[in-house]
């Protein structure tokens, strides 16, 4: 028996929760889902220790929470969003990237130099994500180190597990949206001493070279000598759409391919890199991503939304390459990741009709994971109930949903994920802690 | 000036009401989208008289109602869902259209002679209808006559226009859901005749081969006749999957297509004709549908989640054919038509990107003309705000969406379909009338 079971010894320092429900979760096999009904989650400081079908004997240091008959599922992660283009999301979607970029999302961007415009912005987005259940996220700011600040503060506030990314930009931007290779770097610095005081929260720096195009090699190199001195993850985009990845092949000459324009400049760190979209790679690229140990960001709203294509997630699967989701705010539209994951199997599906029908589609089960262990595995041990696992979980009243005759858990998870939405998520759990929800009125 | 502003006259009976807010819609111009800021909407005995910018001066008789601020649109029209499969919206996509109906399908739909379960299910149905916005709707029931008239009474007591339809289906359809050809007939007929009050409540019969592959010759043969004999219209699917299609082929070798099986049987009355999916169209399937006057209902969700493909838009449109949206419930999977709007972007978008990218794309306005005047279209005159046409609309309170800096109309509009959902409608009006929330206390 464990410390939290016996509850004998001096641990009274240790916060111990046995939670009572009806679980579906990924597990360690890729591919399958694993449901526990009528279940007990046995919690030890904010870790799963055991997940059974019959309740242990605890101690009466273990506080009890019942929500028999509900859904309990690991918290989702978003792995890919800009804060920044909140506002705009579902607008300017009749363009395709450049154009939209250009005309709708930079200079939107542009606004967050104004503190009041970030703070309304940011305090409604970290609601939000709250409410949707997004319990991790990695985010693109702008290039404005003090809206960025701001945005960690929100995300602190709201409880939430974050990256959060200054965006450097010091090219293409247009005239309010750039800055200096040496501005770039120098607010980048500040804005890595500021992010300090909120990594205890699990709110952390990333460094965002917003995508190569906007960023000249001398930042480039820049920014790939501070991830290796100081250890820093990094996000960015790659192979989206055809303009953009001729345009970088015209930027960048000397490097083999778009993916390798992150690795020649130290970009690619070790199972600390996000990659936005993936939708075309050479088999090079998807041999260096899986070396690289690369969490592909699929944002399958934002790739439909603007004309981007649909990212084989089977073919990366398949290779071993870690795939995550991203809601893509504002290039996708919804936040819900219960969307992405739906929108992945329509695009999966859609792929397969409009390529190789001799090629494979996800299963549910797969979509599944990539919302929640997929995305999660670049926050730690989250995103499924395995012991040693963060107990990051959303509770789901789905009654209304599964009234009418008995469904399976695993049917009940799929009326949630295609028929739900944030409105059936009743609670919420960071480290076995109660998330309330967040205020939404400006200090 | 006309009755309604006067006031004048023995008008006493005509109920008269002013509207005031912001207004979107699609107008006699396809592909465009008219809005009407701060403007006045004068109805008259349920029809639009006047839209207009400046307040008229009305007559004391005139019931003003204030929705300054709010945007008013026309209300949805879902022109293809299926009522019986509500319960099972969401499972099952891990099959094609085939598969899928003989594991999921069939099955469900057989436990609609149950009249407790259909009440349950067809009382909630009507509830998010109504909460949804979808005030008309084109529906297919089960073979089930009595289930059949409970979803009528449902939909009249939830206070929507709809058509509904007895399914025939008098082989494939598995032990527990066919009927004989002469029990399909007599069955039809006394749903016909058990229609008849609902009409004046707008709840209309409408002719339901489930499919052709469901259908013997002779009952397509007694459909159409009393298609003919009765001027009732029809809805039927056509051309969904690749599979289906042969399967017609073989089924029906005397017919020159998927599409001439019904004309062959007179199964296309002109104008009266809602066909779902039309994703796979020969140029005289496509020829035939502009001349019958085929309403087509594009159903994006349920076509990419049981892999069948993205219907053509752009070239229906183009070749002046009638498009509406379809939820297809349960192969689609969710019922606000919004979803619909953003997902025939999507595919559009996505189809482009497959096929030819020399072909054009769907605009917004084209989208949100789909999901209201074009599926309006089979209820009369109504899904958009002209003279003469029934003010059935819908009042979005989007300030949440909008309140970071001003936005213009059409952008509130696509915040509200690209982010926003059934909680964003504070106020449904179908023919002038306020629409109250139906009861979903099983009775």
């Amino acid at each position: 028996m464990n410390d939290c079971r016996q509850g004998k010894e001096n641990k009274m320092s240790k916060k111990k929760y046995l939670f009572h429900g009806d679980y579906a979760t990924a597990c360690a096999e890729p591919g399958k889902l694993i449901v526990y009904e009528n279940a007990y989650a046995l919690v030890c400081d904010g870790v799963l220790e055991e997940l059974t079908p019959v309740k242990p004997s605890v101690g009466d240091d273990v506080v009890e929470i019942d929500w028999k008959g509900k859904l309990i599922i690991p918290a989702f992660s978003d792995v890919h969003l800009h804060a920044v283009q909140y506002v705009t999301t579902g607008l300017g979607y009749d363009k395709e990237l450049l154009p939209w970029l250009t005309d709708y999302t930079f200079p939107e961007e542009a606004r967050f130099a104004d503190r009041d415009y970030a703070a309304r912005v940011f305090t409604d987005l970290a609601h939000d994500l709250w409410s949707c259940g997004t319990l991790h996220s990695t985010i693109f700011s702008s290039i404005n180190t003090d809206a960025t600040i701001l945005l960690a503060e929100k995300l602190v506030e709201a409880g939430l597990s974050a990256f959060v990314g200054k965006v450097n930009m010091d090219r293409n931007g247009g005239v309010d949206l750039e800055e200096t290779t040496e501005e770039s770097v120098s607010e980048t610095l500040r804005y890595l001493d500021l992010m300090a005081p909120f990594e205890g929260h699990g709110v952390k720096p990333i460094l965002t070279p917003r995508f190569a195009p906007s960023c000249t090699p001398e930042l480039m190199q820049r920014l790939g000598e501070l991830s290796v001195e100081r250890s820093l993850p990094v996000q960015s985009h790659v192979n989206e759409n055809f303009d953009e990845i001729e345009w970088v092949r015209s930027l960048f000459p000397d490097s083999r391919d778009y993916m390798s324009v992150y690795h020649d400049f130290n970009l690619l760190p070790e199972g600390r890199t996000v990659m936005a979209h993936c939708i075309y790679n050479t088999d090079e690229e998807l041999e260096m991503m899986r070396e690289r140990d690369v969490l592909v960001a699929h944002c399958p709203a934002s790739n439909a939304n603007i004309a981007s294509g649909i990212m084989p997630s089977a073919q990366l699967i398949d290779k071993g390459i870690r795939v995550g989701l991203g809601s893509d705010i504002g290039g996708g539209n919804r936040l819900f990741i219960g969307h992405q994951i739906s929108l992945a199997m329509k695009q999966s599906r859609l792929r397969w009709v409009f390529t190789d029908r001799s090629s494979r589609i996800i299963s549910f089960a797969e979509a599944f994971r990539m919302g929640t262990a997929g995305g999660g595995s670049f926050f730690g041990k989250t995103g499924a109930f395995m012991p040693g696992y963060a107990f990051d979980a959303l509770v789901i009243d789905d009654s209304r949903l599964s009234r009418y005759r008995p469904l399976d858990i695993t049917e009940r998870l799929q009326r949630f994920i295609f028929v739900g939405d944030d409105r059936h998520i009743v609670a919420r759990y960071r480290g076995g802690e109660f998330l309330p929800e967040p205020d939404t009125v400006i200090k």
